[in-house]
């Protein structure tokens, strides 16, 4: 299919055409071929006066949290309310299993029937960067395909919570209700990043989810009163991130996570931040993208890469200084 | 001084000399003149086989932690033992006010005028990158010179930290016996580099001090469980980050303080964690400069520079894709 008809098929198609036009457009942008790539960029500049209605919602959280089971009760009670749903994911571990966290829809067997719904995998190749890269576009297209809440999944694998959240108007960390779990995502710096913290399988021992509750809240006014300027992520004069509990397998609390999301949307569109920072977001990635290009053409440089493994060799020994051999090689590279 | 004038003096020079040299050795290696690089580059492979014998040391706690009054007491105790210190700083801040937090060599009186040491505030010119660059070669002059111990002080902004954590053998933290504060260190990332951590001012609040040492004990035990592998600075298993409280300003507690130094360093001997932390820090600095350097050169590009804002100007409006707009200026840079 050409550029101009998916770009059809995905704003104006039938439920059917537009899914099927979906599919075989992030399948085109998750291409590496340069002539696909350049149908790509095609298609994306003609979506993309069609895109940025939807709210885009980042999910994470460490394996077991509970991340499927809470996606399919939010989607479904999203199509009750009559929102279209899109859920994507970014799983950089999956260029390395070859699968991917959502690659088995059954784990949510109800949502991923539904036509309201539109699933998709996380791609599947490349770094971090890369993949995070296909996600955002594959967003791009669901938005211009009419769905307006696109949730965007990760596990906490690195730096992909951080991915997430640079391309989500709010990320949201669910936790289990164990001590000692807010000190590992403060750690991890991912605390930081959260709007809005959900302690799940709150029903197991609420007692345990108040202590919890209480524990989470308390960290989070300490990280706002010692807030790094440099990382701010959110203004805590405006929004201060919520705490709440859930069971998302009794379906509890789903509503109040709901209100909460459109009390946050609500207050950072009243204040400006909302068009912030997504613009804030789309310069970062932008250059995000060619930093990543600019060391993938230096790596591949034939000067460069018939010298790389010799200075590399001699900065190990301790024969040549790092910064003398970054210069060297910076002069083959021309 | 021509570059082997300038090694003579380093290496061979009396201790006046020697002083001298180093100074312009230093002088010439912050130089941004290409002849300048060009002689410095020289003067650095020279160097290097007479380096690498000093322990490196690195400190870093927020102001008015009392880091002046520690270092010059651990100094002060360091030459009369009989070694020789340097004491070098990674200030990002001084770029903007055009001080260094070691310009006032008054802050440090006795040790400032001391034979057996030799000071130097902070470069104070470009970014952190090229601050700490200029600041680790000038850590490699003072080893040529015979300084064995090289003590490089930052405060805590933005990412100097991680800057100094990445060029030293060791990093230690000061902290004030305050509640709160570990936790705004374990969120900027610090404690997780800290190798050792110590409580300053003990004796104003002794009951306070302990408090806060179990404090920060426990938290360094639940960050090591936690270990994130991709960020692992250190092997607890070989390693645990000790807490360790003194009064710099009575002089309490620098033996201690010194003799946890020297039992780390046997330990990272022994398992060739020593030698192999430098290895990784001296190829990561190479990459970290050619990064720098890459986006550099994109940046003053002619063609880039004459798209690169109207490009961010058509992905900030929403007309441009940002994957597109970094593809194009891609193109245009070749």
């Amino acid at each position: 299919m050409t550029p101009e008809a998916l770009f059809e098929g995905v704003v104006r198609g039938t439920p059917a055409q537009q899914r099927r036009a979906m599919a075989k457009a992030i399948t085109l942008l998750e291409s590496t071929r340069p002539d696909h790539r350049a149908q790509g960029d095609e298609l994306l500049t003609t979506l993309l006066p069609h895109t940025g209605q939807a709210l885009r919602l980042g999910i994470s959280g460490v394996p077991g949290v509970g991340k499927s089971t809470f996606i399919e009760a939010l989607g479904l009670y999203l199509i009750a309310q009559g929102h279209r749903v899109a859920v994507l994911a970014v799983d950089p571990s999956s260029t390395v299993s070859g699968g991917s966290i959502l690659g088995d829809k059954t784990r949510m067997e109800h949502l991923s029937v539904h036509e309201k719904a539109y699933i998709r995998p996380s791609p599947s190749s490349g770094t971090l960067g890369g993949v995070a890269e296909k996600t955002r576009e594959a967003m791009l297209v669901c938005e211009a395909a009419g769905y307006d809440v696109v949730i965007v999944e990760t596990v906490g694998v690195g730096q992909s919570e951080t991915a997430v959240a640079n391309m989500t108007d709010m990320f949201c960390l669910l936790q289990l209700p164990n001590a000692g779990d807010d000190l590992q995502a403060i750690k991890k710096g991912v605390m930081e990043l959260a709007d809005l913290v959900v302690i799940n399988k709150a029903d197991i021992d609420p007692d345990a989810a108040t202590r919890a509750e209480a524990q989470i809240t308390s960290s989070l006014r300490l990280l706002g009163l010692h807030g790094n300027p440099d990382h701010a992520h959110h203004d805590t004069a405006i929004w201060h991130p919520k705490v709440i509990q859930i069971s998302a397998l009794l379906g509890q609390g789903v509503d109040s996570f709901w209100s909460a999301v459109c009390q946050y949307r609500d207050v950072q569109n009243a204040n400006g931040r909302f068009a912030a920072r997504r613009q804030g977001q789309a310069k970062a990635w932008m250059w995000e993208r060619i930093d990543a290009a600019l060391k993938q053409r230096f790596r591949q440089h034939p000067q460069v890469q018939a010298r790389l493994g010799p200075a590399t060799d001699a900065v190990l020994a301790g024969t040549l200084p790092a910064s003398t051999a970054a210069r060297q090689l910076l002069e083959l590279f021309d």
